[in-house]
């Protein structure tokens, strides 16, 4: 049944109250923050676990968060993540990647009707909330965002 | 005078209500959104008005916001606009920028002393709390971020 298990189950492993709550999450993965282990992007990526895709291509892939904080909230990452646990680990060669993800923010708010207003996040580390080891940009939309950015 | 008036005056040293609002500022460059004049950057590129550069190459600037809201708080730009007013507006031949923008962010938050944990931001048209029409990325740490981003 793992296909089907959702992905926020496995966000949330050791929790018994299923809150809503990325700071909750990331705490969680701070225990284990980078180990450089798979993460649950990678079976989405495989299609081991399902998602709902709203933009694919050879490099990368975007796919709606399951809790999302917008009408719109989606997740876009690089299929092959090269070390790119998180965005403090880029290097110069990770440019062209860097690039094709912020340009695939772009393509993803164009497709969900939200060009005329959105917000990219991208969390690096406990301190930055990230939960997910595999580096991945949010894209927000459809509401007026707020400032400060959380 | 309105054409004299920088448009974030309420936001610069010159200010005796230094409300520290980006939704206001927002919202009075929605006004004149993306109408792809010149902006403040480009004189903080120029020089013609001071700002703390926190790094630069040939490319990009990064800079401290006059209006931080966390103890580490840069903005990077594309020394040469290019059409990008907005991420809204990136076309495929952006992504080198694009990617080295990202990549700057990672070496700013190096130089902070935050790559540790940290958040990059985009806003992009209104409803994202764009507040100057010339592509910025926010790079905030320094204190925990929170959740949801705004």
């Amino acid at each position: 049944m793992a296909a089907t298990v959702p992905f926020n189950f496995l966000r949330f492993p050791f929790s018994t109250n299923a809150a809503n709550n990325e700071e909750a999450a990331a705490k969680t993965a701070a225990v284990n923050a980078d180990s450089g282990a798979p993460t649950i992007f990678d079976k989405i990526i495989n299609k081991e676990i399902p998602s709902s895709v709203v933009y694919e291509d050879e490099k990368v892939l975007a796919f709606r968060d399951i809790n999302p904080e917008a009408p719109v909230h989606v997740l876009i990452i690089p299929k092959f993540r090269d070390g790119l646990t998180e965005l403090a680990k880029a290097e110069a060669r990770h440019g062209e990647i860097l690039g094709q993800l912020l340009y695939a923010a772009k393509i993803v708010a164009e497709k969900e009707g939200i060009l005329d207003g959105f917000r990219v996040v991208i969390n690096s580390g406990p301190a930055g909330c990230q939960s997910v080891y595999h580096l991945h940009l949010h894209v927000l939309g459809g509401r007026q965002m707020k400032w400060p950015p959380g």
